[in-house]
């Protein structure tokens, strides 16, 4: 049975050393002081440990089941589920006006992956309806606030997106489910959707379905498509629910991973909508959320891969094998433990420098929502909008593939189902897929990010870099191990936009051909950055006097292995850049 | 529901082009002209195809069921597995004084390949018989071989290999099955063995168990371990089955792949058995076949990633999505096909390279094998037993790695079991686990491998790939796409050798913290040389008048793809390798 801990003093690290959360200028992060969240991580992460995490393996044994139209979730999870509401914990960033707690989406964040590492799955139904929340918030009409923000605030209600058809999943032009407007201001919605998470299941009320379709007559393609609250039973005028409306579960899907989500096909048959947001402004009305939720995907990866992570840290000190080739540590018993093993902790550290970084740059991320969103903060926006791909991208990539490094510490125990690694490597590896294929996270970072506003935002970024790469280079320690190679690793990355500017504009596919390169290689200058940055307020609080020193000696000697041995990728990325589309496109595609 | 079809052109311009077997003086070569190879592997394309590939997702779905101690393996396989012996395909290698065909051993894995990729649980319990086969056919006595060779060779009685234990796999020093000697000569077998591929089924009359155990009063550790003949029923002296013998099956195991194939825990409880070889010399015996088997488990790795691959291919031309950036290809349809986007072949190529670069490199393993054994070449000999590790190791960390990433071309679909692409994944995961988990393969090939006969094989492999190069640098086209970038990578492997013989000396963590990338970059070293070789002869064959101008050309670009994209990995290699020990190493077991 594998185990999970919450990293409380990591969060903490990051949350104060890094961000100095509460010393920022955005409203309400003056609450936002040590004791406060470290009260708020140790009470989420204790609930991860003792309720979500023991129906981790039960939910992917059990699956969800679909009978006579009612799909029912695994033992354990409704009450887990009455327990997240109770506790508040489906509230936190939530506007009080409409029940919430008002805090900020960094601390939300912080909360949250305690969830997210101990049950990916379960964690999704809350997930899903924050989404939901978070679209009608922007977009809805005071009325429809009013109906549907305070229930979905405390999950008594559950929320799902419906984008993908069949036919159609990146190309949402090509939709087919149609609107048609009727005479009281509402919509007739037929269609059918799929891949829609939390679509039905047994744990709420009320599942309120927001669902793309194109109104009858509107513009072809992508601007004619539009956003509809389409709830499972319609709401009347004094808040309680009436009738049954036209949308029910065509089947649920058997996928690779994350089987406690009930993974639906819905059927649409004219289901009584309301248009949410303007006419044809669907997309833009999805946009809105995108940035949230892509960062939240981003989380998954790396909060999967810790949670891999713990575990296989657990084993290689446990499981004798073998001597260490110095000399034998553990004399007295028949073998040394893994963890002796020069390629193990080569393994440990990829997974460990990995984790920590992605969880600096995700809460970083959120911390430039909050910016962005409660100071108006326009730079902030633009930055976090050129990150969003990268953190979605990279650290669904890379947490997939540290996950399944920590499953090969176990050797063939990591193959058996029991053990439970495999199921974070089979639930780690849907983010890569969802919300936007990792592919498409590199075509919007390549094709649009870096140009927007006129490559303000990419320009900024690099200057970002460069100010604290100077504003650092007197600092010796830092210089050598953290300066020179995020220096060495920035100029990589901008000989690659500088490639894209030459030689894009000639053939765009030299540009998009190395976008997914591009994309890992700023998540590395990005998680670089990070390190540099967590290394100095490492060394600062050292220098400070501060009592858990191996915490501190542990994260600069953590950073340092980033640096000298992840870092060097930037490189290999650069290399295939620099070969522009000609190889990638050179074959006719009856050859392939 | 997936695809496969066997790439014959493919396997033949390897046999012919590359190797051309038939021009090799090596004793049954002369056989293997192009008529009787194309024969043979069109005809293993045709079961892999039609037999066995559509019980590929029947076995995954059903698994294998223990009941009342038998196992059941799923729906088809009892009716395919007499196919196969029927076709004679599971005697193709074996001695004809035993009923075998005595076709070389790559004849053998050239047909073996599609077996494989059509369904690799299925084929293991072939696969386990040959093992068995060679051992007893390599340490057995005159009576031993008469008795069970014949039926193995025929799969009417199959093979297993019983290493592990529940507390060691990798270290077999700390084995516990004890075996008693007995006044016949036989000896009584007690303890427990875990990860029994094959252990027990429903398709043979009998199964012949090869146990490693400790006889009682030898050497401690892996020095008094010695190889056992346990079969399920005894066998008369007439050759017919007698008593059932003291050994049963406790469980099978839940896992994450392979499913239609029974991986047992086995109980041995006084089991009668027959010393095969000698005393103590088990671990000897057991490495006599350990070429063939990684190699074999080598192949594996890129079967399943060239079957995802192809689906992949077949998706990518049908799922119509978004428009290429250069121009719609498909104007009169609603979308281009996805195979338009530069992401998507650059996805593909990656697949296409490695997996035509991986079989060379492995059909040339197999023939080095058949040069060791035919020929007595101890060069030959030397040479494979460098390469196996690479071979199993970066074969299979590739193939699935590209097993995923055929996968993420269906984008949803892709997780969802119905469609197959999970299962290529799940399957080729076991593949860096198994026959020494690639940890350890890397271990070998720096530890023990680099430095055999005073490292006279590794310099004999950086001295083929000079000579090749100093011998075609004339050749204008391959000097420039082929001949430098492999003389590049083939510096940065030298140097990366030399960092461990000038660091490892002085503490040899310093050469085992980078074992795993050396084999990564070896990996990528030997695809290059392959591809440099395969791209000389296509164009030999190009300049000769070959009449598929298109087979050689493609051939051509997509290595060229390998030498621009995949072959700058080792100078990231490199980076990480000169690190030496001491980030990998810098922290206390207590601080991870």
């Amino acid at each position: 049975m594998p185990i999970y801990n919450a990293p409380t003093k990591d969060i903490q690290f990051v949350l104060h050393d890094l961000l100095r959360v509460s010393e920022q200028d955005i409203p309400g992060f003056d609450e936002l002081d040590a004791d406060f969240t470290g009260a708020v991580v140790t009470e989420a992460g204790k609930v991860a440990t003792e309720v979500l995490h023991p129906l981790n393996m039960i939910g992917d044994t059990e699956g969800c089941v679909l009978e006579n139209s009612v799909v029912r979730t695994p033992t354990g999870f409704k009450d887990a589920f009455a327990q997240m509401k109770e506790g508040g914990w489906t509230a936190m960033d939530c506007d009080p006006d409409y029940g919430g707690q008002g805090l900020p989406y960094v601390m939300h964040t912080a909360a949250q992956e305690p969830f997210v590492s101990a049950n990916m799955a379960f964690n999704m139904y809350q997930g899903l309806t924050h989404g939901a929340y978070s679209a009608i918030y922007a977009h809805g009409s005071d009325a429809q606030k009013q109906t549907y923000l305070p229930k979905l605030t405390t999950c008594e209600w559950t929320g799902t997106m419906n984008l993908t058809e069949p036919h159609c999943g990146t190309d949402l032009g090509l939709m087919r489910t149609r609107a048609v407007p009727q005479d009281d201001g509402s919509y007739r919605i037929s269609g059918q959707k799929i891949f829609i998470s939390a679509g039905e299941h047994d744990m709420a009320d009320n599942i309120i379905h927001l669902v793309l379709a194109k109104i009858s007559g509107g513009p072809e393609g992508i601007k004619g498509v539009s956003l509809f609250i389409v709830p499972k039973f319609l709401v009347n005028d004094d808040g309680s629910l009436g009738a049954r409306n036209g949308v029910s579960v065509g089947k649920i899907e058997e996928k690779m991973g994350i089987h406690g989500n009930a993974t639906c096909v819905m059927n649409y048959d004219d289901a009584t909508g309301y248009l949410l947001g303007e006419e044809h402004k669907g997309m833009r009305a999805m946009f809105t959320m995108m940035n949230e939720a892509r960062l939240g995907v981003g989380l998954q990866g790396y909060a999967q891969a810790e949670s891999a992570y713990q575990n296989a840290v657990a084993y290689a000190k446990d499981r004798l094998q073998g001597r260490a080739v110095t000399g034998a540590q553990n004399p007295d018993g028949p073998a040394d433990p893994l963890i002796v093993h020069p390629d193990i902790r080569r393994n440990l550290m990829d997974q460990k420098s990995f984790v920590e970084g992605a969880r600096a740059l995700t809460y970083w991320g959120a911390y430039l929502i909050d910016r962005a969103h409660r100071n108006k903060d326009a730079e902030a926006d633009g930055l976090i909008s050129l990150m969003t791909p990268v953190i979605k991208g990279f650290l669904t990539d890379k947490g997939f593939e540290y996950a399944t490094a920590a499953q090969q510490v176990y050797g063939g125990h990591g193959y058996i189902e029991e053990w439970g690694m495999s199921q974070y490597a089979r639930d780690a590896r849907i983010a890569m897929i969802y919300e936007g294929a990792n592919g498409i996270q590199a075509l919007d970072l390549v094709g649009r990010k870096l140009a927007q506003d006129g490559g303000k935002h990419v320009m900024a970024f690099f200057e970002m870099i460069k100010t604290f790469i100077k504003e650092n280079e007197a600092n010796e320690a830092l210089k050598k191990d953290f300066l020179d190679p995020l220096k060495a690793a920035s100029k990589d990355l901008q000989a690659a936009g500088m490639y894209f500017m030459q030689n894009g504009m000639k053939n765009p596919n030299n540009a998009l051909s190395g976008s997914y390169d591009f994309m890992h290689m700023m998540g590395h200058v990005c998680l670089g950055l990070m390190w540099a940055r967590m290394a100095k307020a490492a060394m600062e609080a050292l220098d400070s006097g501060a009592t858990d020193k191996e915490f501190y000696k542990t994260k600069i000697a953590t950073g340092r292995y980033y640096m000298a041995r992840q870092l060097p990728a930037t490189g290999m990325h650069l290399a295939r850049i620099n070969t522009g589309a000609e190889t990638v496109m050179a074959l006719d595609a009856a050859n392939f």
